[in-house]
């Protein structure tokens, strides 16, 4: 915003010096706008996310770096939940007045490891000092590929309910060290028809709830064969809560739920295409009701997550 | 972000039952990404805006509404500077705990008006609430028109300098209440050949330095011609500080500064073919230094604002 201090736009020009050239990038930072080539004729997606010091994040226990790694990639989470490609990044961030450039600095290291692992250019943003805590706002763009957007909207009862990974338990280390699943997102989309995807953020329950409400139709989770992580199993020794409820409860995960034709379900599952991950079938969507089935008996499942307290 | 509270998923409820059709939004609020459909060929705009509570506004004074609508414009006074055309914006904000919804509420209100008023739908966001105070981030997309975008780096020594408007003193109302140049741009891109363009944000002085320092060139700019505004006169008189200076160095005035050959600025300045506003030339672009004229006195010029106290 207006009125920049010097160290400001010392920032930017430190900033300026570490951006590449990149074929898609026209103009990058330092002018009003970045001027960005697309390709024509594909959906262009949009996503934005915000992480607020001491809500979303503790600065001091996580580290600026881990900060900028993940603001980049909880924005990379949500193109890859339309099975998308990114394009670009731009940034904001209030800085807290005291310290501010160290953080500056680590945070944009962070930033620029996680783009320049998904091939995503940071090409423009806006630095501002203040009397809070660090805040960063990462806008994300990309476009659809050539099957087009996997949005909520398109699953239908008799779908089979299928996620990439292992659930719960990322407050222990993985909410700052995950790999959005990009890649995993583009190649589904290409080895099979994905009628819709979702990636969790909020949590299994919460984000198949999001999915079921957009789709217009109910799902029953078999409690089974939802794959639960280490860590699930760890906090549910002193959480008060059993390793499936955290798989079901915890925010953070940043997997995909997506739904298939029972016959793609089968053909996914005996072949498993997505290299270093397994493709897993959870249950199935229907007409109405939320549902978790566990020793033959079904039960209502709450759509929420639980809130935890953040570490 | 994640675990959102249930207030916030009313928020963007609320938000989504206000949110019009519009063809160029396939998808809108409510999915992991918004998809928009954009012209082929046309290269892509992308600027962001952050504005954070005591640092660029007083809640208490301007009020949520007034911050919402001035979220929206400086960032379309961005994609006027390069004569583009807004094509569609996200917002993310933090809310204060304590009325966060009251204060959300207003804020998009402001916003809805300004981006009505520019056709500019807002296709998505990030709704957050925290104990510091509000913050708000919007990220606006725009597209070049069909002669290109103007950048800050096509001015040449003997191009004139010229604004669009009277400067200074916006401290005392038009930083909260300005109209993007966007369509004025738009139709001077089609009037004229631009060679380079800027909006004030920081200040006549800072920003002409910054498209110097871009086009590798000099200025000088004449003290007689610059328009200034009644507000500047108004606060020259106990401020300590001429109504030039006010000109000058005051931030916010979200006016354009562009160049254009002395052929094409005598015919503007002769025409004034843009409807609404009248076009000054203030000066020339030399090979280098940066100076003002007064009284046929040429005098180094300071590049930077003077900051001022917020109101």
């Amino acid at each position: 915003m207006p009125i920049l201090t010097a160290g400001e736009f010392e920032y930017i020009d430190w900033i300026r010096k570490r951006t590449p050239a990149h074929p898609r990038v026209l103009v990058g930072p330092g002018d009003d706008t970045a001027v960005l080539k697309i390709q024509p004729d594909r959906p262009l997606l949009v996503t934005t996310d915000m992480l607020l010091e001491g809500s979303c994040f503790l600065l001091d226990q996580a580290g600026p770096k881990a900060i900028g790694r993940k603001a980049l990639a909880v924005n990379l989470s949500d193109i890859a939940a339309m099975a998308g490609k990114p394009t670009a990044a731009v940034v904001s961030v209030g800085l807290p007045r005291d310290r501010g450039r160290e953080i500056a600095e680590a945070l944009y290291e962070g930033m620029r490891e996680v783009a320049d692992r998904f091939d995503t250019p940071i090409v423009g943003g806006d630095t501002n000092s203040w009397k809070g805590g660090l805040v960063i706002s990462v806008t994300i763009l990309g476009e659809a590929t050539g099957s087009g957007p996997v949005t909520r909207r398109g699953a239908k009862p008799g779908d089979w309910i299928m996620v990439t990974g292992p659930l719960g338990g990322s407050i222990l280390g993985k909410h700052l060290n995950f790999t959005p699943r990009v890649r995993e997102a583009m190649a589904l989309h290409q080895a099979t028809r994905l009628t819709a995807m979702i990636d969790i953020s909020d949590g299994l329950a919460a984000d198949l709830h999001h999915l079921c409400e957009e789709s217009k139709c109910g799902a029953v989770l078999k409690a089974e064969t939802i794959p639960i992580t280490i860590a699930a199993h760890h906090l549910a020794l002193d959480s008060g809560n059993s390793a499936l409820e955290h798989a079901l409860g915890d925010g953070e995960d940043f997997e995909l739920i997506f739904t298939v034709s029972p016959e793609d379900g089968k053909k996914l599952v005996a072949t498993q295409p997505i290299a270093g991950i397994t493709l897993v079938n959870i249950g199935e969507i229907v007409p109405s009701g939320f549902w978790i089935e566990e020793g033959g008996v079904r039960k209502p499942l709450e759509p929420r997550g639980y809130v935890h307290e953040m570490r």
